[in-house]
Parts: C-alpha cells; structure tokens; sequence
C-alpha cells in the first residue's frame, strides 16, 4: 500500500514543528523531554565508570543505558524522515552529534572492551546545545561571546608573549633543578611552570634548590600579577558592552536612550519602555 | 491570679522593643550583648570538636555549652511571648534558626551520640544576620547583593558553559589517564577538573602521562583565562552601581547630581551634603 | 668642660637637617645610606637563619650583625640627641621601632638562646618605611591607598559573609568527612576550607568520601567566581581614581580639565601643562 | 678575481629586502620559513631532553639539530654579508640572539657535556620576537604595552609593599612553625610565603601547628582579596586605551569621533572610516 503523498507531507511537517520548532506548546514540551533524557543519559554514562556503582546496579545500567540509546535512535530516524533535507541534517554539527550519541552504543555490541567509546559518548552531551537556542533569546550569552570575539585579538597576543616566557622560564628551571628533582625534561619543565604560573600548584613536582625556589617564587608573583590583564581585557570588554546595551535601550515615544536596565517607564515622557533586550 | 492586660500589655511592647527594636539604648545593648553570645556560643562548638581542648575542659565545656543553649532558650520563649504574632515568628527565617540553634541540644540529651547535631548548632552563626539590620543600613550590603543580582544571569550562562567544558575534559581525560593514575571514574575526573580549572591544584590527583599533561596544562590556562569572565561581569556591574548611586547623590538646594562620595559640600552652590546613602 | 651651647644648637640643627631631612644633599645621602644598611642587615638576619651558611660564614655573620647593631645604635643616639622633642620621638612609630631594632642584639647577650628575637630583628624592615617619605610623593600609594579606603566597608561586608560561609561550610565538612580523613575538628575543618575557597589548594587535608568530595567542588567553583567580588570593587575605586585625578590635571591658561596623564600641553590653547601629579 | 662592485651592491641590496625586510613577497616566504625553522628546531630542543625520545631518535635528532645549526649559521652570514653595517648587526639584540642560537652547538663539539648550553640554545625563541615586526601592525600589543607602562609606577608601589608584608609574615611563619615543620630558614620561609600568597600552593611546606595554620589562613585570605589590586590597575588602564583609542577614530569626512570599533561608517554622514587601528 502506497502512503498518501499528502497525509504524509502533513505528518512530516507536524513532526518537524514539533521535533525542530519551538514555539508550539508540543514543540517546548518535547524539548523538555529530550533535555531531561540527555542529563540523565549522560549522569548514567557517568555513574557507570564508578565501580561500585557498577558492581551493584551493573545490569540495571546496561538496560538504562540501552533504553536511551533505543530512544534516541528512534529520535534520530524521525529527525531524517521529517527534516526536509535529510542529508544537510545528518552532515549538520547537531546531525553528526546525534549519530554519535547512538553509535557507541552498537558498535560496542560489535566490538566489546571498545573503551575509548566512553569519550564519544559524553559528547552526546553537546546535544544539549540545542538548548541554546533558548539561551541565545535571553541575550546574554552572545554579549559576553560579542565581549570575547572583541578582545580576541588581545587575548591572543598575551597568550603569545605567555607561551614564549613559559619556555624560557621552564628552559631554566630544567637546567638549574635538572632531572634529580623530578624536572625531568623540558617538556615536564613546561607542565610544571604552567602549573605554577596558573597559580594551579599541585606539588608533583616542586623546586628543591635554593635557586630553583627563587625562580620559582618570581614565577609565582608573575603569574600572579599578569592574571590581572586578560582580566582586565575582558573586563573593559563587558563593560563596553554594558553601556552599549544601555545605549540600544531607547523609549519608542520620545526616542529617548541610556535606559536603567531596570526601568520599565521612560524616565523623561512616562511611556513604558520595551522590555530590555 | 489573672495578670492585669494592661499592664502585661505594656510589658510585652517594652521587651519587644528592648528584643526586635535597635532603635533604643536598651535595644542596641540587648543586640550587642546577643551578638557577642551568638559569637561566644559558636566559638565554643568550634573548640568542643578539639580532641585536646575536649580532654581539658571537656566539663567545663558542657556546662558553657549547656548556660548558651538555656541563655537562648529564654529568648526564644521571650521573643515568642512578645511577639505580636508568635506563630508568623516562629514560621519565619529567623523563628526556625532561633529554634534551631537550641533544639540540638536537648536532642542529644535524648539520643546521645548524634553526631548530625553538630552541623545544626553552628547553623546557630545565621543567627547573626540579625546584626544585618544594622548592616542594610550601610547599604553596601545592598549595592553588592544588586550588582550580583543584575549579573546573575550571565553568571548563570557562563557557568551552564563551563559545566560542559568541564564534562567533556573530564571524559577525556578519564580515557586518556584511567584508573592506574587516580582517575578512577569520570566522577572523580569530574572534581579534578574542577579542582584543576578553578586553580586550586590539592594535588591528590594528577596526570600521569605526557597527553594527560598536555590536557591538564591546557585545562590550567583555560581556568585560567576564563576567570576573567564572572570577574568582568561583577567588576562592570559594581561600576555601574557605583555610577548610579553617585547620581544620586543630590544637592538639597541646587539639585546638581554627581557628587565625590567624600563630598560634604555641593560643588556649585556650597549647601551641605546629605551624608553618602 | 661645658659645650658653648650656641654651637651646641647649631651643630643639633645641622644634624636634624641630616637625620630628619630629605631636602639637602647630605640628608639624601644619609637616607641612601641608611637604606642600603636596613636591606643589607635585614638580608643578614635572613642568612643567618640557613644552616649552611650558619656553619660556614657563622662569625662574619656575627661580626656584621654587631657592626650593623652598633650602626644603628649610634644612629639612634643621634637622632636622640639632636630631637627637638627627644621623648616625642621615642615614643612615636618610627622611634619604637628604631629601639625594637637594636634592642634584640643587647637582649640575646644577656638572655642568650632567645629564638623571638629574630621576628623582633625581622621589624628591623619597618624602618624601611622611612622611606615611603619619598614614595608618597609618587602620589601613586595615596591613590590606591584612597581607593583601598573607599573600599574599605564594601570589603568589610564581603568579609563577613564570606566568613560565615565558609564556618557553614566546615561544619558540614567535619560532618561529612570526619577526624578519619583529616578535618580532626572543625578549626581544622576551617583552615581546610579558606585553603580551598581562595583556591590555594596545599592538598595536605583532602576530600576523600564522594559527598565531600562534592561539597568540596561546589566551595572551589564558589571561591572562584566569589574572587570577582573583591576584585570588582577594587577596580571600580581605581577606575573613578584614575577619573577623578584626569580631572585634577588642570590648564595653569584656560583652566582646561581632563588632560591625558601624559600630555605636556594643554589640548585647547597650548600652554605648557603641570607635571602629572 | 675581484668580484664586480656594481653587481655585488646589487645582490647585497636584493638579499637585504628579502632578509631584512617584509614588504616583498620573497621577504614575506623568507620570515615564515624562518619563523617554522625556528618554532622547529625549539621543539627539537625540547624533545632532545626527553630520555624516551633520545633513545629512540637519538642520532636523527642530532642530525637534525646540526641541519638547523648549518641554516642558521648560513643565514647569520648570509645577514652580516648584505647588512649595510655588519658591527651594528652584530651587536644588536638581535644580532646577538642570532649568533647566541648557533654558537652552542660548535661549543658543545669543542667541549662536549656542557649542560647549560641548553638554556643558551633554547634563546634561540627569542628569534621569533622578528615575528613581533607583524605583530605590531595589529596594535593590539603596544596598547597592552602601553596600559602596563603607564601602571607601571603602581605597580610597583604596589610589589615593594607586598614584599614587606612578605618578609615579616615570613620571620613569623619561621618563628611560630619552625624547622621541624619545614620552615627550615627565612629564605624558605620566605618561599612558603610567596607559594601561599600568591594563591599557588604547592603544599611540600605546609603548617602544623594551629597557631601556623591561623596565621597562613590569613596570609591566604589576604593573598586572595589583594589579587584585586594589580587587577583593578591593570583594568583601569585597558579601559582607558580603549576609550582612547575609541576617541581616536574619526571620520575623515565630518571629523565626528567615538565610533564603534566595528562600525564600517560614520552614524552621521556615512562616509565610509578607516580601518580600527
């Protein structure tokens, strides 16, 4: 039996409103249950690295783990049928993450002790970036990647002139510590002074001359004080941003700008203000 | 023998006003004298987990620890029995911590050996945001909780960001370093992430292999870089707040705004300042 | 033989200017000189405490130190001879701590074994803010001092909150954690948490159990975005200081404000401007 | 044969615009060779301390390392033979890098087993700061450059303050916790001092005693809310290039100022602007 060409297309473009809109109360409800399932997908990939966890509830994981999977390939199957362009889909950044959200799961089935599918898996969180579609309404995640974009340019030349005080800095320390203290190598000498530049300080390795300590020490407060420019960068970044939104702000009867972000009547005419943006 | 309402009346306004009000010498004695006993109270929990203080004046102890909790018990009953609406108090915040930091106590007199009972009775310090209506009038209080409450929301992107960066470098490097080297679930890879992105570095767990080491380094410079963001988002929000308030500050006489926080004079017309709110 | 006490005077007066002054050559060179000894006699009391040099420089060391001693007691005499209010001068800062930076040497012959000389011997470096004579002409201390000030209740009121936090916050670690994996008492389960809150992270008490483990997470992410509070008011005081001080720098000709901190003349009518105060 | 002078003049004026300069297409392949010869023969550098790698690749690496000796000692010829005054060349800074990047290579063949050539070697990084030649076009690193210059001054008063601050909360630390608990000497004291304060906290000295934990609980909480200074500085220097620079920008049909920095044209004749510098 040949399905009706125009029932079909009917149904296809129901499932796409719901399946990719969001703006019918089906469309939001099913984006609510399509973000609940990946956090717990995902909590559930997470407890499944515990050993106790799996020595206990190993079985019940493995049906849980299965359940999801089935879901979302199913999910996946209906995205190619009504997508109008299923191809452009499935080469699409969300196409591809929705296939390897599910692909770890067979080929496992496949090929069992596979460990590395563990790291696919998890990217079936980035799934969740279809929740930024919402996110991108409240505006405030493009301000500060407007912020970021902007003082890009800055941020690079500091890490640039970073990068070349870290291998003068690890050179030296490998030469005056040298491979007795655990300075191993340059390369080790370069984890341990981003280590310590970072303020991160582990204490895996730490200098045990008196040289090395004061190497050490003006490394520290170096890093120390240079912390303050890439956040001074983004800073007057934001704060740039800020009084520009505020400018954006304008009263639609007298035209008047600068608005409180707070405000919702125009402190000149008394006209209620949009909403801020 | 019946109590004379009026005179019970008037009895009951005096200690509410000596209890609730700050406004009268005896309230603000009656403040001082709680504040310091709430501070006295919760130093004394402090030093009875002190094995050493524990087995010297352990009995001393006991009796200080049992003069603070009837100490408070009769100002909850007093503070109950002027109370205007005793039911609302008990029901409200500072009803639940009164009754709270007395409560545990008699528990343990009942269940000897709850060791829970502990966290309860230094939740006794909330106590001390009584001393906050003091402090609401600096306003500084308030100037800091609304530039935290105007940047929540960024705050809140920026952190939902994170969360996924942390999540996906935590599976890497679950895969990358495994059990051998600490990493023994991507939970545990999960709080040495956190631990590594926030620059606090305890070093209980650290990467082991040349990748793992190339990961962490990245993870470090990314934790540190980003840390610029909640920072510029706070910086620019207090500015802001600081602006504001300084166009606030009015002359009484000429209206000009704009004032020097330590300005005790208007600048165009030398009327006298309001103190800075 | 009695001194002719106009010479006297005379000879007190040139020796005031020398000791006291900054505005002869002799007195710069005297507090030249002065300098280099406090940092070279601080820097031997700093040597004298490494054994190995101990065992080898032991008696120079000695000898120096009693060189220095003698130095700065004969210094003391002359600044208490040609004192106009000699009693005024022992008992301000400056002169107890000249006293405090002799008396260590005497004290240890008398008393010899006294290891708390050394911190005494150590606020030998105080003396060094005689110095800051000429550094508050820099103008520069003043600023972030003023802005520090203005800051100072907003600080204040983060401070305490912060504190009550992290009292909460080890509270529940003690409980959680217990004396088993270190948080022996709760002043220890303190010093743990400010260890973990201003990202430090020693890592000689850690989370073990994966509650703590979680709590711990949340007071690291906590801390980290908390550090903008401090760091944002500070910013916000040093950026109106910067602005204030812009607005200071005024044309001597047309009373032009606003210059640029570097400009030579003035941007309106050209006259040549102040030194950058 | 004497070679003809007209014809020499000539190849040492080509070979000059193709070394020296960057404004022809043969001068611009010429510096990005380098550049990857450099950025390659650094990370030959960092790999040849690697014990696994030396085994392995030991003899290619050494070819390697010499192939790169050769080129640029060819090129440093190559460099004296065109430059218009060869001594000047030599002895600038770069001329100097230049040479100190092929010299340790022939030192270690006439006296095999010098260690510290390494460090010397790893100089050759310097080389890459001719990249800087482009970098200085984006105008990005002199306006870091010039926010750091003009705080500068603070900066410093800031550094000699905190050094005091170390210096006596280091003789206290050595005091109270001793060499037992690790505080062998002022020096290392000092160390402990300068890991806490600067946030890093290595934790190979920790303190002890419960007075020492007190006292590094405070050293940490100051560290922690000090940060906020350099930053604040810095901050408010970036902020005020930005808005400079914004001030800078002016249309060159109506002079109007202030635009955006990815406005394309003026807002108020719509004239086309210049390029953001």
């Amino acid at each position: 039996m040949r399905p009706d060409p125009a029932r079909d297309s009917a149904l296809r473009a129901k499932l796409r409103s719901v399946i990719f809109g969001t703006d019918t109360p089906a469309g939001r409800y099913f984006d609510m249950v399509l973000i609940i399932s990946i956090i717990m997908s995902v909590a559930l990939i997470l407890l499944q690295t515990v050993d106790s966890m799996q020595a206990q509830y190993g079985t019940l994981m493995l049906k849980l783990e299965w359940g999801f999977t089935i879901l979302f390939t199913v999910e996946y199957i209906l995205r190619l049928y009504c997508s109008a362009r299923p191809l452009k889909y499935m080469l699409s950044f969300y196409g591809v993450v929705d296939l390897l959200s599910i692909l770890p799961s067979y080929l496992e089935l496949l090929f069992p002790g596979a460990n590395m599918t563990m790291v696919i898996r998890v990217l079936r969180l980035f799934r969740i970036f279809r929740v930024l579609k919402l996110i991108r309404y409240l505006s405030e995640g493009n301000m500060l990647l407007r912020a970021m974009m902007l003082s890009s340019r800055k941020i690079f030349v500091f890490f640039f002139s970073i990068s070349l005080l870290i291998m003068v800095l690890s050179a030296i320390m490998y030469a005056v510590e040298g491979p007795a203290n655990g300075f191993s190598s340059i390369p080790k000498s370069i984890y341990w002074t981003i280590v310590t530049i970072t303020t991160v300080g582990y204490g895996d390795i730490t200098p045990k001359t008196a040289l090395g300590q004061g190497i050490a020490s003006f490394t520290m407060l170096l890093g120390y004080s240079i912390i303050a420019i890439p956040s001074g960068i983004v800073t007057a970044e934001i704060s740039q941003q800020i009084g520009h939104r505020r400018d954006l702000r304008r009263c639609p009867n007298c035209l008047k700008t600068g608005h409180d972000p707070e405000a919702h009547y125009c402190n000149r005419c008394g006209s209620e203000l949009p909403e801020d943006i």
